[in-house]
């Protein structure tokens, strides 16, 4: 599998707008040609396309679809950003918690309503420059972050991450995994602990194969043996992605997460979080009010189409959690890194120039 | 499922052991008859047995069967004491951590030397009579672990526990679940979250159907999720069991448990451990010098002969993790509760009559 040369998590051909489906990896490097919003939407819902940034990547490129696709039936600018903003709020529903969506769809917005001169065409034609943009913006933020955050690598560093919040969770290169990335193409001699990362094995099947991809010394680990190699001073430093991340640094991230963030103050090492801005939700006070989604009772109790638990199992399962920011060492982002984060740091960050 | 009116972890029929196959939980009840003791030994190193104190007992019927095979070759006390010496060795090796497999072989060990007197068919036949000896009281010391250990069960209480140290892990009752049922046959309204467990999801397979059979309301969540359910306030204890037992009171159990431990220090949350004294290894003065497990990376990398990571993955996977003393708010045995275990409890505890 590591033939393949380079990965791309999208690509955009003749009004048709490709996810590499990551269901299928590792085994299988397949796209999913997305002819309207709607099949986006399936394939945010059913976790094609996963991760934070990359759902917001995927939302704008959907409405650049939904301009396309409409424009038989819109004649006119108000038709169209009728039409545009139902799809808008469709989008927005597929999945809660990642802010990356909200905040992808409202620069689609803003865009939108800059540009009222504008034929339908133009629209659906300038939907699709902006949506190139965000995509390509989020591949050089996530350098940023790989670069900033390096600095916090030492040298023969043992690193803990969980889920994936690499190339495949964002437009490349990753923000988690971009840290690391960072580090060895600096030619940090560095090995990656990687959490298999229940319910979806998104560890196991993605952050596995992008490191295996890059010979990226890395073995794999069920998530509830990152406390013994903690307790056996094989982790130097913890580093993951976030979904959301409220106005005073709560950041809700992959079930696990919190887990990981309270073993690693037990035992003194360094928590940190690597997201883009873009991430950040400033109007959210604190992270008790990140809305956690619940996805359904299958994850758990089946197993590739096996069933592994009694039938009619009673099940929990949150896909998120919430780490409080005074369990976060650092958060890295494009514009540098927030030691110990809190209101003050993350508002100056989202508004300094 | 739930028509099986009771659940034998073994039973014992003309000259041949049965052994309930876990493997196929909570799907299929079939019983893998074992002839000899080689047969139990790939029963234990194959998990179709597993939990410490089930081991233990299976070692122990494992001697009878040899006993009993050994007989058309074995004409005097002393030949059939050597080939049985043999097996013992052979049964020892078969999973390192769980000490009752030692702690039951010396037992056996122990009545051997003390009948020498006998004909081999008298000893094969003591051998059996000892075996269900073990069976038997291990059911009855579980049922007083229950029953001192629902002292510890508030009415109302959210239990937490990993792994299944259950009837299925015992000769009957349990030990952590052990706790459980007992405080519900008390007609406490208890609940209780299960750890899936992974790699073997002995929670989801085991301690789920363990609990549906017999009507406890129980809900299965991943090993990660623990953690954002203690920072909800929903946890009120945790009760484990344990696969040995060092002199100071530090316990190996399941890869996971030491994260629960930390977890609910960290949230004022009672931990227990539930086990028999068989589990107490007074010999071993700490955690430190118990042997872990390492099992193969199969178990993670794939699941039920699907591959769910890239091809040669790199793979760490111990099967047991150490809980220091420090962590235990108490130890749970059928001579009764000690509060923060250390040595001299300990001592006290496995010495007075």
């Amino acid at each position: 599998m590591h033939k393949f040369k380079s990965l791309q998590t999208f690509y955009w051909k003749e009004e048709t707008f490709y996810i590499l489906d990551q269901r299928l990896l590792p085994h299988r490097v397949e796209y999913l040609p997305c002819k309207n919003h709607h099949d986006v939407i399936a394939a945010i819902c059913t976790l094609a396309v996963r991760g934070a940034p990359a759902i917001g990547i995927a939302a704008a490129f959907a409405m650049a679809l939904c301009g396309f696709q409409s424009l038989p039936e819109c004649s006119s600018y108000e038709r169209l950003k009728a039409r545009l903003a139902e799809a808008s709020q469709e989008l927005l529903a597929s999945r809660p918690t990642a802010v990356n969506l909200a905040w992808a769809l409202q620069r689609i917005e803003k865009w939108l309503s800059m540009n009222d001169h504008l034929t339908p065409r133009e629209i659906a034609a300038g939907l699709l420059e902006e949506a190139e943009k965000i995509f390509k913006e989020d591949v050089e933020h996530n350098r940023m972050i790989g670069k900033n955050g390096s600095a916090l690598v030492p040298e023969g560093a043992s690193i803990l991450t969980h889920c994936n919040a690499g190339s495949l969770a964002t437009g490349g290169f990753g923000t988690a995994l971009g840290v690391i990335r960072a580090a060895a193409q600096e030619g940090k001699n560095i090995h990656v602990y990687i959490d298999e990362t229940r319910p979806l094995l998104q560890g196991a099947r993605l952050s596995s194969f992008e490191m295996f991809y890059e010979n990226i010394p890395a073995t794999l680990i069920i998530d509830s043996c990152a406390a013994y190699l903690m307790k056996k001073g094989q982790v130097d430093l913890i580093v993951v992605g976030a979904d959301r991340i409220a106005g005073n640094g709560d950041c809700a991230n992959k079930i696990g997460t919190y887990a990981l963030a309270v073993l690693a103050s037990y035992h003194k090492i360094p928590f940190y979080i690597a997201a883009p801005l873009s991430t950040i939700d400033l109007e959210l006070s604190s992270g008790d009010k990140i809305i956690i989604e619940e996805r359904s009772s299958e994850e758990i109790t089946s197993f590739a189409g096996n069933s592994v638990a009694p039938e009619n199992t009673s099940v929990f399962n949150p896909a998120f959690d919430v780490t409080p920011a005074g369990l976060i060492t650092a958060l890295v982002t494009e514009k540098g890194i927030v030691h110990k984060p809190d209101q003050e740091k993350l508002y100056k960050l989202c508004t300094k120039v």
